[in-house]
C-alpha cells in the first residue's frame, strides 16, 4: 500500500485528539470519570504537578467545549462534573488504559 | 461523591495520553492505521499544516517508544509502519472517532 495516497484523518477525530490529548486534559477527564463530581481542590490533588493556573485553564476549556459543568457551591468553592458528552469518553479512556497496561509497562523509561 | 479524595490516574494511562495526545501524534497514528506503511512524504501530505521538522520529531519519538518501525528503502526514502504495539491502538482510535462523530459535529466552533 506504500504507493497509495494516504487519506487525511477526519477533522472531527483530529479535533478530538487535540482536545483530549492536550497536556493534563486526559488525566483530568479520567479522574472525573472515576470519582464523579469533584471540587477544584480535589482535582488538583488527584493530578499532581499540575499548577492551579493550568488546571483553571483546562477546566475552562472543558467547560466551553461542553464536557464539564461548573457549579458554584453555596458553602463556597466550585464543583465540576462531566456532562453526558464528557462521560461518553469512558469507552475511549478504558481502551487507552487497557493499551497502556498491555504495552507501556514493558517499555523502558516508564 | 464530592467529599471523597479522588484517585490519581494510573501513571501508565497518563503516559499513554501524553504520548498519543501530543500535537499531531494522534493524527499520524490514525493515518498509518488506515493506510498501512507509508513514506515520510505520504504522511506529510496526509497531515497538512505539519512541518517536516515536526513530523521528523514525532516519527522519531514514535519509533523510540516502539510504535513504529523505520525502514530505509533501496530506492531511496524511508518507510514507516506501525508495530504490533502501534496497531493495537486501533480500538482506542476507533472509539475516539465514534465519540468525535457523535459530539463534535454538534458543538459550535468546529
Amino acid at each position: 500500500m506504500a504507493g497509495a495516497r494516504a487519506e487525511s484523518p477526519c477533522p472531527l477525530y483530529h479535533d478530538a485528539v487535540e482536545l483530549i490529548g492536550r497536556r493534563w486534559t486526559g488525566a483530568i477527564v479520567a479522574v472525573l470519570l472515576d470519582a464523579g463530581p469533584l471540587r477544584f481542590r480535589q482535582i488538583a490533588q488527584a493530578v499532581p504537578d499540575l499548577s492551579d493556573r493550568l488546571l483553571s485553564e483546562r477546566m475552562r476549556e472543558l467547560e466551553s467545549r461542553g464536557l464539564v459543568t461548573r457549579t458554584e457551591l453555596e458553602v463556597g468553592g466550585v464543583e465540576y462534573a462531566l456532562t453526558e458528552m464528557g462521560r461518553d469518553l469512558d469507552t475511549t479512556v478504558c481502551e487507552l488504559r487497557t493499551w497502556a497496561q498491555r504495552w507501556l509497562s514493558r517499555t523502558p523509561g516508564v
